[in-house]
């Protein structure tokens, strides 16, 4: 088994075990629901193993104590004081964190901020080789995903800037302040809802482009069609070669049977 | 020559053409100072060319008439109403456009949103192979550029994700509509300062590490010193071809002189 396949066997079998009990190494720890016939998709082609995925979301980020006005500081107290990853979830999230709101709150040089973010699906692909991550890459790029690169070991991250990047507040007394009025948390709530519909628009797009893409094969990219005919016909030869080696085997050894007789 | 060297000639020969009188294809027209640095530091690299860059900026984009709700429409009357590379020009942007302010202002399905953008350094370098793609793939990684991808011949796009992506406003009967604080909209002119300045200091820290890249020979990474000595040994190893085989020619010559005398 070549070292492509034994790496899409343990990760199809980490998949296939991860549960609530036994959580993967994402935030969530499992795998959602949505994302299975994306990833299905890619994992039914012989040449690609899913290696991470996410769907889109919505999050809201408490940045942590920083000095030098680091930006989005994660560490040192950051958190997240909402995230989802489905629309339906998505609709009067502000109203679960405890808001003030001033529009006028008067900020400092390390100021923590609440940034609102809408992030759109972003997934690596692993592939047997270069030829199959190009095909990939061009596939994704045809798609509209038009921030996506291949990176080392033909890994292709596949990528689309549909994005929300909005500091709605900051940190005041330990007390959360909005510096948008509640309108505004409507309105980017809306913008945010047809930013999802736009991703997942993209997304069925690029699962059947991938569903369509075939198989590279000797530089030639060969339908499913195809690759089906190659199959057959491979196995074909695979057989006429066995029955032909047969064949040979029981001629030498009748030759040599002779041969041992007239001596 | 190759055609990889053929293409770069045929760049360096427009960059430097490049003026007000003759501009490239960029919104802009020319290529700014404050990019040269960097550019001339990936062209000085004998198996990369810059394809494309853009330095990072600030932008202010009306969306045109839309139809579905899409999202940012370019076409059909969007346009940009503040545009800039450069800090120093940032301050009181929002004095330059008419703005009156609603932060409850109504919104409907198909409302033209103002949208307020910080996007940072991004550029395409071509490389001469893979090897120098994957090199450069991995030094701009290592400096914090996590988009960093190659595409299609050897084209590396270097991003990083530095944004602000905020809806600031809205056209009605033909008025642009603030939907947050004039205060708020300072507080984003802060924030992209500080976007700005973390901007720059990872193009410093890319540009530096591409300065001690080294080049890519027979699968081995080379330094610039090994560079220069791997030059002077293999010049010097072609002068020694050069005078043997005038010794050489001289031999034959005198040898068939000799023999010609003898007939």
């Amino acid at each position: 088994m070549s070292p492509f396949d034994q790496k899409k066997e343990l990760i199809l079998r980490e998949i296939g075990e991860t549960s609530e009990a036994q959580p993967d190494a994402s935030p969530k720890g499992t795998i959602d629901v949505l994302c299975l016939p994306l990833i299905n998709t890619i994992n039914a082609h012989p040449d690609m193993v899913t290696t991470s995925l996410c769907l889109g979301r919505v999050s809201v980020f408490l940045e942590g104590i920083k000095q030098n006005s680091q930006i989005g500081a994660k560490g040192n107290e950051g958190r997240w004081l909402f995230v989802t990853h489905e629309p339906k979830e998505l609709d009067d999230w502000h109203k679960l964190i405890d808001f003030s709101y001033n529009t006028e709150a008067s900020i400092q040089e390390n100021t923590r901020y609440i940034l609102y973010k809408f992030e759109p699906l972003i997934l690596h692909v692993k592939c047997r080789d270069l030829k199959t991550a190009n095909l990939l890459f061009s596939t994704a790029m045809s798609c509209g995903f038009r921030e996506t690169g291949i990176g080392s070991n033909n890994i292709v991250g596949i990528r689309i800037l549909i994005k929300l990047d909005v500091p709605i507040g900051l940190l005041q007394d330990g007390k959360f302040v909005s510096l948008v009025s509640p309108e505004y948390l409507k309105t980017i709530t809306v913008l945010s809802h047809e930013r999802f519909k736009e991703n997942f628009r993209k997304m069925d797009q690029l699962q059947s482009s991938i569903t369509n893409m075939g198989v590279v094969k000797e530089d030639v990219v060969e339908t499913k069609e195809q690759r089906r005919e190659r199959k057959i016909r491979e196995g074909m030869e695979r057989r006429e070669h066995v029955l032909k080696e047969k064949e040979r085997k029981r001629i030498e050894k009748a030759a040599k049977e002779a041969s041992e007789t007239q001596n």
